[in-house]
Parts: structure tokens; C-alpha cells; sequence
């Protein structure tokens, strides 16, 4: 089959892989239909790699069509259109069974296109274990590019609106206003937020905040304006969707008192100088983790059929897979408009 | 000062009546600038009056301005704009601290209007107990009008919401498209809903209804059309927004599963054959009772400001207080399109 | 096999049955160690049955030992000692997924021993649908005895507390203290109740209250010195573990303003002349259903592995199966000081 | 009056002072019963003051008799007996009125003691503003000691504990067993805890800690100990009750994926190095900030007046006022097995 396959620091290459097999008969073969760039692909893009391989192939995004199924498979047969949750679980201990994959027993949680031990999903086709656990029918009313920006994207973006404590009234600040802000900033206001506030450096990205109801202060002078704006009570919620030190520095900075700041993008640093003191005095909730994805399903599947989300509005490229190597460039570069890329296995 | 009083069934007049004077030094004196009919004052309009009295002032949805403060009041001061909570509480035991009127440890529990103990403010003026607690200065940002709806038809819809247990991406009904009705579905697309069903047999209401988003049933077919539209799943939560036996029947047959019946109008029948066996099966939740006011103004001050909710928008006529005989008229059969009556005293 | 079989009313007859077999790949038979009579069964006992049927199995508490596992069952296999959940689910919906088997999307909510749909455990062995979902291997440091009185007993009286809203510092009481009505009391405590009474018209099983630190008033003057106790205000949280229609009237003579009141009890009556007014002025919440067993489990086994709740001392006798006449007429005349009746096979 | 007042590290004295007086009709003078030191007032003790003041007088902890309420005043009067929150708020903003002192709109949160602008309690009489809002009559049926208590310790352990998110079923950990710790234990028990384990360097109270059901393992083997209790799960809630790098390193240590860390100890170092990695693989939640004493209150007097917690069990010494300097020595030094050190104005 062909891949996007993971060679070296800004090497990816389109190639011919090795089919993907089943290992255990509760593994399926899914027909990639469209797989997508996640921002968190660029660190392997940059060679902050997850591992020490080479050789695999990447992504953890997409959308197809069952062509083989195990016989310990029950929920899904060949012919099936579904979407894969880039977060994998071993879906037989109680943690996945409470949809909680990262606190899977068994240590299943995992992803692909990480590392050879799971091959990526920038393909032809991709192995799922424990496919009717990871995987899922695509619901009635929900088009295969929305179901793509649930494997990832919106359920991040979603998660870590919930991990930021978002009451019904609250006052919200998203700092980055890529594809996971701006989601981020509209599950915000389906919590409820009265109001939200957009950061990030670049207009076109605050233009597209503003697009969907952000108030988007010059971020120059973001925490004055919002101190302004606020009467001097701040934030009641932040999210902070970049994962550099200085955006989560700049997200505390917006914190009221007994505010939370979550965190959903990807750390990048080690550690974090955490401003102890300050904090004690505010009475901070400060939050971190990676989403699983399927326990964000079943409010998101409503949300979508019934149209109060959109996610598909964020993709900005439908492309060949055979065109990953100017793809991953473009994105890198946030040239060309790019927000999501999408690799669309018809074309 | 004029005012609106009750003289019988059918028999509200326009008189004169002896101006309020404080009571306690906690007290205030309101000029009222605009004041509204609530749905229950129809209750009393048709005799079913909450006392044996009669020859009292009614109505209890105002706003103002303080024209004389007691010494102990401590928040307002003559000049001040305010909203008057139509839940009037003691405010100084830990249940009114906590916003909670209802549980007020010394009964000071009330409404404005239901007897000559505390009379209405459909009038010029209006004696507030404990002025601190029972009114607020209408927020920055937010209009007279706006300010109106808050003081009764909002809070309730808002709690009546709440007291449904809307989770995000529920499915909602609401029975009875009045405007606490509509409010209430307003408030449960606040709060995460992914879709509303709106039940009326007026289509009028229906139209507004779809006006704001809701899927409007032909209502002699409601429970079949949404047990279609559901897969049999029916719904989540709903919310009761008449009063009558029927409609409380109606809202049970639309719950599904494990579901929440909240009951938000004025229960008019003094019991209910609630059907125990079914309801066991189902797991239900049944929740009634009526609002604290200011216990929902923290979360509603801010979705007024930014413009989430628009209250304002279901008043329908504006009216000099002389004209009162003739909105209650107009309000009763619901003539010329009668939702919300406001009484504007600069007319 | 040997079992217990429903004849008619108040016969039951102990005799032989054929064995169980497998219906599906997903099935397991399970060898009957220990089960036990609820009292849900005197319904049946009595006359009161939930089907048309005569001649089946009776009976769903049971633990026992895997002796055939379909192909399809992944985490069970022969030689397994397991608890069986009293509530029977398809395993593969996502209400059931989520624990919530009551809302089973395939309408497997079931239970053993109603009918000969779905044979009971009282008996030697017991066929459990689902096996995966519907048993679960007892946990180290759990006995069979506390994993009998978790496949039912304990869980429908944790789900009551749940119910009822308990909150820290609540006050709560609780209306019949048989098994469930008493681990209900033990649960509204590890829940953080300040306080528990205890109503019960017989005097032994207020003592059983008292011995786990219940307020047991005189049940003819229980809502008089409630009041008294509590300055008029009542309780919190209200459990009813009886299922007449007057305990339930009685348990909401105990409530509050803005008190809940939880039927946990088996509903007798098909419908319930419920005090709409008056609930109207207190803001009642009223809630109803049957327990989704393993919903509970993963609450429930930290709390009886740490010895916080200790279920089995309700148990009050063991008997062989073959005393399985003499143990129905015992219960039912709660002779003996009849509480739990627990059937050992091993006797 | 008599007092005792900060001249510089490790200098308490015992002196005499002015009188208090009403600075403000709000305001409340309050004859000290009983005062009693808290570990935070051992960082003025070293020096590590929260001003650039001397010669105020110290301590946060008290309760006592009104004998002077200025005429704004309405809820107290001479006479009464009341205790005093360490929190201090206007009592007037929406913050105070729902509790949140540390929310105080009018930025009055504060706290006495910490110098001269609001002159402490360890002192024959102690000036206490906005007092229907900073103080409360004690509850009947609660003590003195157990009032006083509340007025810092209690509600801090309480505050710390919620904040650490306690399921019930959980398996929590505190680090560091003073008071404040253990009571923060016993609050995890009463919020439902499965288990706690108990981490202190000291055996006496480890000794403690096993008394009121904890698990103490070797601090040296803490994590290594705990990681082989739960299967390598470790803890869902880690309450860190000490305040220093190490001790939140350590805390953070032994929680488990999802869970939280509740820091209550008064922060010591303004920054910490945050393991970031490790907490986005967690999902870790990080929660610190001081306690808005009354807000905990509600839930604290009904479980203290049941008997459920009993928190002058740690009360180890009572002096007359007279023995400060003594009694900050000994306290300073953990010698003769001080805990919570009382000063019995009556002595």
C-alpha cells in the first residue's frame, strides 16, 4: 500500500509499505477514506519524536471502510464506515469501559503513527485493535469529514474545554486560535460561557475567531484589555491550545481568582517554572492531560447530527495522499491558509 | 398612587391607594419605571387567588428606582436603577445567603402581590423587605427591559431548565411555548442541548418556537414523532411549563430512560396520579417547584450582558398602568398576539 | 439439576430442572456456590408476578463458579469464581458500555428468574447472558458472602443513596430498615451524612438501626420528632426502601424544601396519589427506578475491600437449597430474625 | 489589654496593648475565650512575615463574646458567643454573599494577624470587621474547642480535601500529618474514601494517623509501598498538607493517572519546577489555594454536631495567654508532642 512514512526531521516520504495484517482476532483493517494532519504530527515533523524509530508510518487521524475483520469482532463487519479514535485502549478493562483510556489497566493507551509498534493511519490502510472498542460505526447524520475532526481534533478541543471548569455565565480565554482553540472556543460557549476571549498572534486566526462570537484583544496588550473588560476579575477559565511555556505562562496571566487553566496542547517542555505564590493566592486549578477520545463521544455524536457543531468548517485542504510531502510543508509553514489538512484517499 | 388591585374574578382596577412607607429600616421604596404580568397572575385574575383576601395591589415583575432607603440598607441608595426579585427571602439566614429564598429559615419566604401582607408593584411604588437582598441595581449593560424579565420569567425558566438536568448533548422538550417556555428552551440550548422539542397546540407559539431552533411536532402526534425522530430514546429531559394535570401527563410520556421531568408551571391541581409502576421502570427523576430568584442572577447577569440571552424580545405590548384593565383582558385570551405585557409608567 | 421453581402463589417447589446450556458464543454457564433469596422475590412468592409464566427457575443473587464459557467471552473462563449482576444487559450499547444497563439500547434489561425468558440462580447452576458484562470475577479481597449481597442487595441500596442527593453534612432518613433500607443508612454515611434516621414499625430492626449509629424515633410520632430534631427543617434526603404507597407517603411527609425523595423500594402500586401543591411549594425532587448492578461495582468494591461497608452481616441464615420451602415461608413471616437468607450449595 | 505581638523573628512577646475599637458600624469587638496558634503563623515566627510591620499582634484563631457591635450590625449582639473566620471578607459583594471570600469583589479578603492593618486574635480582645459576615454565633451543641477549630484548621482540612476532587470509592494519600493533615484525612473518610494512606517522617504521627484508619507506610518506600497496594494504579487524590517543594514533588509522586493533587499547605517557595511531561501523560489535575472559611462552614457544623468529626481531639495544649513565648517555642520545636497549641484566656 501507499503511506506517508516518517524518515528523519522534515523527511516524511509517500511510499510503498507492507500491508497491514490482523494480530489478534479482535484487530481490524480499515480502508482509509481521509486521514488528516494533527498539529502534535509536526513534532515528529521537527524530530521531536516519540520514540527512538524510524521508518513507520505517521498520523492518527481518520475516517473508512472495514475490509477484514477479526471473529472476536462483533460491533463492526467489512463494509462498515467508520472513525478511528486516535486514542487506543485495550477496551476490556474497567477504565475503557468507562471510556477512560488513559487510565487503561492493562497500558494499552496508545496512538498511532508514534512509532513502529503501531503503524499510523497516513495510509491505504491501517490496523485497529480491539476494533470494536477504538473504532465506531459513523452515526447516522454525520458526514465523513465531521467524523474525521472527531478522531482527534474536536474531541481534544472538547476535553479541554471540560478540563477547564467552564460554568454556565463564565468568562473563558482561549490562548491559540488554531483548529483545537477554535473548536475549543465553541464547545466554550455550548458550556454555557457568557463570554470568550481569543489570543493569538496572527489576524487571520483572530479573524476566524471573531468569526465565531471571540472578543480578540490585541494580544500585545491581552491581559490589560481583558483586566479592563472584566472590572479586574479575569478569567474564570482558560485553555491554553499551543503547549509552549510562554502560552501557558501567558494563560495563568489570565486567570482570575479560583479560575482553572487548562492545558490541551501538546507539552513541550519537560517542566514549568509553576508560579507557586501566585497561585496559592488565586486559588488555582491548573489541569493537563491528553483526551480519550471515545469517552467524548457520546456528547459530541448529538452535538454534531444536530448541527450546533461544525467541525468540518476548519479543514482547509482536501488533498491526495500522494501529496503529504507538499501537505506537511505547507502546514509547517501555516502557508496557504493551511489549518487542517486533509489527505482525502478518493482523489 | 395608582395602582392595579384585585376586587374579584375578573375584576383587577385601576385606583388609588395610600402610598407604601418602610416598615423596618432594612426597607426600600421603589418607584416602579416598568412593571409586567406574569403568567401565574392569571391565576389570581381568574379567582384562583393564593390568600381569601382581596382589595390588594397585584403583580410582582418590576424595576425602579429607589426613592427612600431605611438606614440599614447598605447597597442602594436613593437614585439607584434596581430589579426586584419576585422571591422575596429574609437575607440574612444562611439559606438567603446561599440564594436559596425558598429555604429561608424564617419563613420570610414570599412573593409581592398574593395578599395585603406584601403588596404588588403592578402600581407607582413598592415596599422591598430587606432591599440589599431582595433587589439589586440592574447590572451595567444590561436594559430596563431586560432587567424586567429577570425578575421572575427568566430566573424561572432558568431554574426550571436547570432543574431538568440538561447534560450537553441532550434531546430537551419543553411543553407549553409560552414565554417562560420558550425561555426555558433558550436555556437549555445554553446549557448544551443538542436539540429542543417544542410542544403547543398553538401554532403561533410554534413559530416562535422554531424561530429560536426548535423541532415543533405536530402536537396531537408529539410522542410518536419524537419516539421516530429518537429511535425510541425519547428524551432526556423535560421540562413542564403550564401547570395543568394534562400537560404534566404529556411531559412524563415524552421522558426517556433514566430521564428528568421538571415541572416549572404553577401546579393548579392540588394532587397528581402519578403512574408509580411506569415510572419505576424508567428510572425517572421528577423535580417541581418554584425559583430563588437572585440565586440564578449569577449566571444569567452575564449571559444577559454579552447578549446570550435576549429576553426582552418576547414582549409583545407596552402599556400605560391605566391601561391594566385591558392588557389583563388581552393577556387572559391571549389577544393581538399577547406573550408578555409590560406596563411602562412613563406612558 | 436441582432448583428452586415457581409453582404458584406461595409455592415454590424445590425439584429438578435440566442443566442450562449455551444459547450464544457470548453465554456462560455458571455452577451455583451461594445465592439468596431478595425481597423482590416475595413478590413472586405471593402471586405477584411479573409474567404470565409458572414452572421457572426463581432467583437472582447468585455467585458462583465458570464451568463453560462460549468462544465469544474474553474475560472469563472455567474455574473463575464470579459475582452475577441482578440486572442483565446486552453488554454492547453504549448505555450498557457506560454501565447503565437500564437504558440498553437492544432492550436486554432484564433480570433473572421472572419468567422462563431468562432462568433464576436459584439453583444449581445458572445461565448468564452476556457473560463478560453481566459477571465480573470477584475481586481479591472480597468474600463470596459480600460478593452475594453486591450482586443486588447493596448496589440497589447504594444506587437509593445515590438517589437521594445526599450531600456533606446532609440529614437523611431513611423509611424501612430491612437489608436494603440498612445499607442504604450505612451508604448515606459513607456519603457524608451528618445524621440518619431510621423508621420502622418493628422494633428489632430499629435496633439493628441504632447499632450502626441510626436515629430511630417512634415510627407513630417519626415526622413530630424529625421536627423537633431538626428546627422544622426536616430532612435532606429521603430513602424509602419499602415500595407502599404509604411509606412513600410517609417518606415525603420527612422532607425539606428542596428535599429529594428516593424510592428505592420494588413500586406496588401502580400509580400514586402524588401531593403536587405541596410539592410545589417545597421544590421537591422525587426519584424512582431499578438499580444497573454493575454501575455501582467500581464504587462499591474499594469501599467493601477496605472493610468500609460490610454487607455480609445482614446475612442471618444459611441453608442447603433443598431448605429452599422452608426459607421462603421463613422470610416471608420474617420468622427467626429473618434478614438476608442466604442458600449455600455447599451445604 | 494583653497580646501577643510579632517583634521580629523568633520574638513573640507577651505585652500590652490599646484596646480595640469600631472603626467602621460593620464592625464587631470580641472578647477573646480562646486562641490558638496555627502553623502558618510559624512562618512570621521564623521571620517569613507576610508585611514589612512590627509590633502587631499575631494569631488568626479564636473565639469569644461580643461585647461591643457597632449599629450596622444585625445579627449579632452582646453577649453572644461567636467564632471567628481566619478568612476575612466585606460581606456585601456577591463573592462574600456565596462565601468565596477569596473572591471578595471589594478585595478586602484578608486575614488577621499579618500586620498592623488588621491586628490579630492571640489577644484579649480582637476587632472583627463586617462581623455578621466574619463571624457566627456558635452553633448549639458544638464546643468552644470545637468552634475554634473551625475558625481555621477544620475548615482548611476540609477546603483541601474537596479540593483534591474525593470520589467515593477512592484511594487518597495526604502527606504530612499535623492537624491540618490529619483532619484532612478524616474529611476524606467522611467524603467516602476507600483508603488513605497517611506519608509523615515522624512516628508519633504516623501513630496518630493509624488511629483515626489510616495506612502509614515507611516514608522512605512511600511511593514503592503504595504502588504495590493499589497494583500500580497509586492514588486518585493526593492532599499535600505541608507546603514545601519537596513535599508537593513527593505528592505529585504518588498520584495516579486522572487524579488530582490538593496542595493546603501555605506555599513556602514562589516557584516550583512543574514536571510538565509527566503530567500531560498523567492527566494530572494541580489544585492549591487557602480556604474561604465560611464558605465550608455549612457542611462542617452538622458533622461536627453529629459527632462524625471531632477535631479537638488534636488540641494538645491549653495555657493562659501569659505562656506565648513558651508556647511558640515549644510548638516551633514539635516538642512535648505539641499539635495544636490553645491559649484558654479564662486560664
Amino acid at each position: 500500500m501507499k503511506a506517508l512514512v516518517y524518515r528523519g526531521p522534515r523527511d516524511i516520504a509517500y511510499e510503498t509499505m507492507k500491508d497491514p495484517e490482523l494480530h489478534d482476532d479482535r484487530d481490524a483493517i480499515i480502508k482509509v477514506d481521509k486521514c488528516a494532519i494533527c498539529g502534535s504530527d509536526l513534532h515528529i515533523y521537527h524530530g521531536e519524536t516519540f520514540s527512538e524509530d524510524t521508518g513507520y508510518c505517521v498520523g492518527h487521524e481518520a475516517v473508512g471502510e472495514v475490509v477484514e475483520a477479526g471473529r472476536g469482532v462483533r460491533q463492526l463487519k467489512a463494509g462498515d464506515k467508520v472513525m478511528i479514535s486516535a486514542a487506543v485502549g485495550c477496551g476490556q478493562c474497567r477504565a475503557c469501559l468507562a471510556g477512560v483510556v488513559n487510565k487503561c489497566a492493562n497500558n494499552a493507551a496508545g496512538c498511532y503513527g508514534l512509532s513502529s509498534r503501531l503503524q499510523g493511519c497516513q495510509a491505504e490502510f491501517v490496523r485497529v485493535p480491539a476494533a470494536d472498542f477504538n473504532a465506531q460505526k459513523i452515526p447516522d447524520g454525520i458526514t465523513a469529514d465531521q467524523a474525521l475532526m472527531m478522531t482527534d481534533a474536536l474531541a481534544t478541543a472538547w476535553f479541554g474545554a471540560r478540563n477547564a471548569d467552564i460554568q454556565r455565565g463564565s468568562t473563558v480565554a482561549v490562548v491559540g486560535l488554531g483548529p483545537i482553540g477554535l473548536l475549543a472556543a465553541e464547545a466554550a460557549f455550548i458550556m454555557g460561557a457568557a463570554r470568550v476571549f481569543g489570543i493569538d498572534l496572527v489576524e487571520d486566526r483572530r479573524a476566524a475567531g471573531r468569526a465565531i462570537g471571540l472578543e480578540t484583544p490585541d494580544p500585545a496588550h491581552a491581559r490589560e484589555i481583558i483586566q479592563d473588560a472584566t472590572s479586574g476579575r479575569m478569567c474564570d477559565s482558560v485553555i491554553e491550545a499551543v503547549g509552549h511555556s510562554a502560552t501557558i505562562r501567558a494563560a495563568l496571566g489570565l486567570s482570575g481568582k479560583r479560575g482553572t487553566v487548562s492545558v490541551v496542547g501538546v507539552a513541550q517542555d519537560r517542566t514549568f517554572e509553576f508560579p507557586m505564590s501566585k497561585a496559592f493566592g488565586m486559588g488555582l486549578t491548573f489541569r493537563i492531560g491528553t483526551c480519550s477520545v471515545p469517552q467524548e463521544w457520546p456528547e459530541l455524536i448529538p452535538l454534531v447530527q444536530s448541527g450546533r457543531f461544525k467541525p468540518e468548517r476548519y479543514i482547509t485542504h482536501n488533498l491526495p495522499l500522494s501529496d503529504g510531502v507538499r501537505a506537511y510543508d505547507l502546514f509547517d509553514r501555516r502557508a496557504d491558509g493551511a489549518m487542517k489538512m486533509v489527505f482525502d484517499l478518493g482523489l
